[in-house]
């Protein structure tokens, strides 16, 4: 298991992206919109992980709840794993719960959530990315 | 620059460490009392970085403010660098507020904390390891 990304939630992505790259010296920044979760992404790219800064694209976005509710700041961690269904069985034996079922995300990845309720306070991503 | 740790405010240490290592199926958990900072830590290693779950041992503890206000979760993270010196000097020319000078933190470690209206309500602890 690893930390595939951290997660952040701001009001304006673009804005946000250039003082986060600036901030911490990357090179790059790449931006994606994820219309399924309603969100628009900045992808930050760090030597051994990435941070993510994600702006809602819709009012109905569980992104802009939380921004109204909590204000911009740390949002969840992405655990990545190579088998995400095995991973789900292990956890749910475990007592963790899940937000849905394992589904598609963006470029190929699978991807569910576990339950704040299961780790005090924490939104946790699972994620696995395609095989290559 | 490299994440370091992904650091989240808990009220039971001991219990909530069990359940991350069974949840993450991480092999060994380390626990740390930090007298300066107020806390105790549980260190949970993954495979590109560490989650560290913080209890308050003290009532001005600023972690037991942070539970007090926003409750269990995501508190901060942590970004790791060869010179932080080099690294806050950067920073502050990119308009990046600190709190507080470089000191010494735990094993050996120099820190210092990155204002969070810098970075969008995030607050970033900037850390350097002891050199081999």
């Amino acid at each position: 298991m690893r930390i595939d990304h951290i997660a952040i939630a701001v009001n304006d992505v673009e804005e946000s992206a250039k003082v986060y790259q600036k901030a911490l010296g990357a090179d790059s920044v790449e931006f994606e919109t994820v219309e399924s979760e309603g969100v628009k992404v900045a992808i930050i790219h760090l030597e051994n992980t990435r941070v993510e800064l994600m702006q809602p694209t819709s009012d109905n976005s569980p992104i802009k709840k939380f921004l109204e509710k909590r204000g911009q700041g740390l949002h969840h961690m992405a655990l990545e794993t190579d088998d995400i269904e095995g991973e789900v069985e292990r956890m749910e034996d475990c007592g963790v719960q899940f937000l849905g079922n394992v589904r598609p995300g963006s470029a190929g990845t699978k991807v569910t959530f576990i339950h704040p309720k299961s780790l005090y306070g924490v939104l946790a991503e699972l994620c696995a990315h395609p095989k290559e």
